[in-house]
């Protein structure tokens, strides 16, 4: 796939605005490839500590790459993007961020590790307290300037999509965005290397990478929220020694959701020797949050499934 | 796998209460077989219609046999369940139920469909309105008595166990159940032959079977929640030619599972012509809920994945 187009890594915001001006108007049809810069902005490297991390600005965190005009899109269309391909950078970054996560509650104090991979091959990650990571490059922010006007907040996604962090956004996928304004303004960024479903510390695998996309438009669409399309199987990178599964069970989801990461952590680190931080992390970028039933009035199941190849 | 022991259908209770008297007493290590009753507590049968449905006395729901009673099993101790093998009926239903389901409020009509399936082969199960269903018999009831007196409803999961509907309690899984009662006082029911992760429109295909099953002793285990460890991919039946997702994004994770199932009705109904029931019940035997991200305050995404081979 070949790109008439680049976006340097240079043209990107902080935030949503529909004000924000395009650093490229295209038409439907083409390509474009993104650089992007991992989500801590460049405040963190390959030899960054937890001093680095204890730094951080928030202010320059998640930013994004674009925006780009889309000619012709308007309210009510919806803007299919095709994703080509990812050239991933071969590091990144998985922190706990005090404040920052499903179980902040319980694990207070800051982590960082580091990772090395093999930006070719995309063999599975080492992660220093046990355990090789499988690999699939995906855009964890990916989403269209919201219709209300003014600077909104990256962190939390919309209906016009944003930080959906939604692990099967991978090459192959066709994804369908709601178009709230005039021109689309698609913007890109947050490239993760590897994350579970859930993202349950709130980082995955961070890690810088070029991103490459088609566009084209569904006119009047009237679609209520992003909707995807994947070309196979989404999990077989993960799948081919089973899982261990911990449960919630409850009447809120949230509190079975948490109860189903802590089950897991208590597992992992009592039959692994983790420390629970270890695991924590370890969960958030392989271990998929499923809804097991959600009509047995009045208690849910949320499982969590791991791979269990990660630790063979 | 030879059974030392058979506990037969008529051996079947509703509700559970650690007064009921053991069907079976057996020691740890034991192999036992057991008959279950479908869900409608043989209400219904493969001739049956709508008239049926609306004849159908609740009271009589969902039986479980058993309760065997475990030697050694205390308070504290898990018990691990191995599930070795179905032998499913080759029939089974599937139905909207009135004030039963996740979308009751929008599906107020009563609904059934009567499935018929190759109990040797396990093919695909043909779905009236459109589609090839892929099975995994599984039960979704599976449990013990709670520490509580008294009776208690069937229809909730607890922390022992249950209801939890969780289609991968399939052969080959290993499950440990949180001991409550002296004894375990183990019950088995509601097999299903297929459902996705969430079993949205409150039932599965429905379908009687006999279960062999085999139980060993944690002493001590002191689990919080059931746990389980599948023996290898739990998806791979339904992942060949990839998933149509739908999404919904909010700060409230069932409003947003909610979201996701709305959104794949109305994606299935306008491109195969399905009635939006048919395409609700269909999501209920196949698509899967999935919680893609549940950390970018204040929203989080839920994620309904329906497999594209069900369609093709």
């Amino acid at each position: 796939m070949r790109s008439s187009h680049t976006i340097h890594r240079h043209h990107h915001h902080f935030g949503w605005d529909n004000a924000n001006t395009p650093a490229l108007v295209i038409a439907p049809g083409d390509t474009v490839e993104f650089e992007t810069v991992d989500s801590s902005g460049a405040q963190l490297n390959p030899g960054s500590g937890l001093d680095d991390l204890a730094r951080l600005d928030f202010g320059k965190v998640n930013p994004v790459t674009g925006p780009i005009h889309v000619d012709g899109a308007e309210p009510g269309d919806a803007l299919k993007v095709t994703i080509h391909a990812f050239q991933p950078s071969g590091w990144g970054w998985t922190a706990n961020i005090p404040g920052f996560g499903l179980l902040a509650d319980q694990f207070q104090e800051p982590a960082l590790h580091i990772w090395k991979y093999d930006p070719s091959s995309l063999a599975p990650a080492v992660y220093g307290p046990g355990g090789r990571v499988p690999l699939k490059p995906f855009a964890g922010t990916i989403g269209l300037a919201p219709a209300e006007p003014g600077l909104h907040s990256i962190v939390p996604p919309r209906a016009c999509g944003g930080n959906m962090d939604v692990r099967d956004l991978a090459a192959g996928t066709e994804l369908y965005l709601p178009v709230q304004v005039k021109g689309a303004l698609f913007s890109i960024g947050d490239t993760h290397a590897a994350q579970g479903d859930g993202e349950v510390c709130g980082t995955a695998i961070e890690s810088p990478m070029s991103v490459v996309l088609s566009f084209e438009l569904v006119k009047g669409a009237n679609l209520g929220m992003p909707r995807f399309t994947t070309p196979g199987p989404v999990s077989r990178h993960l799948d081919g020694e089973g899982y261990e599964v911990t449960t919630g069970i409850g009447p809120d989801l949230m509190q079975a959701a948490r109860a189903a990461v802590s089950g897991m952590i208590d597992l992992l680190s009592g039959r692994f020797g983790m420390k629970p931080v270890e695991a924590y992390m370890l969960c958030s970028v392989c271990a998929d949050l499923r809804i097991s039933e959600i009509v047995d009035v009045p208690n849910w199941v949320v499982s969590l499934y791991f791979p269990r190849i990660v630790l063979r």
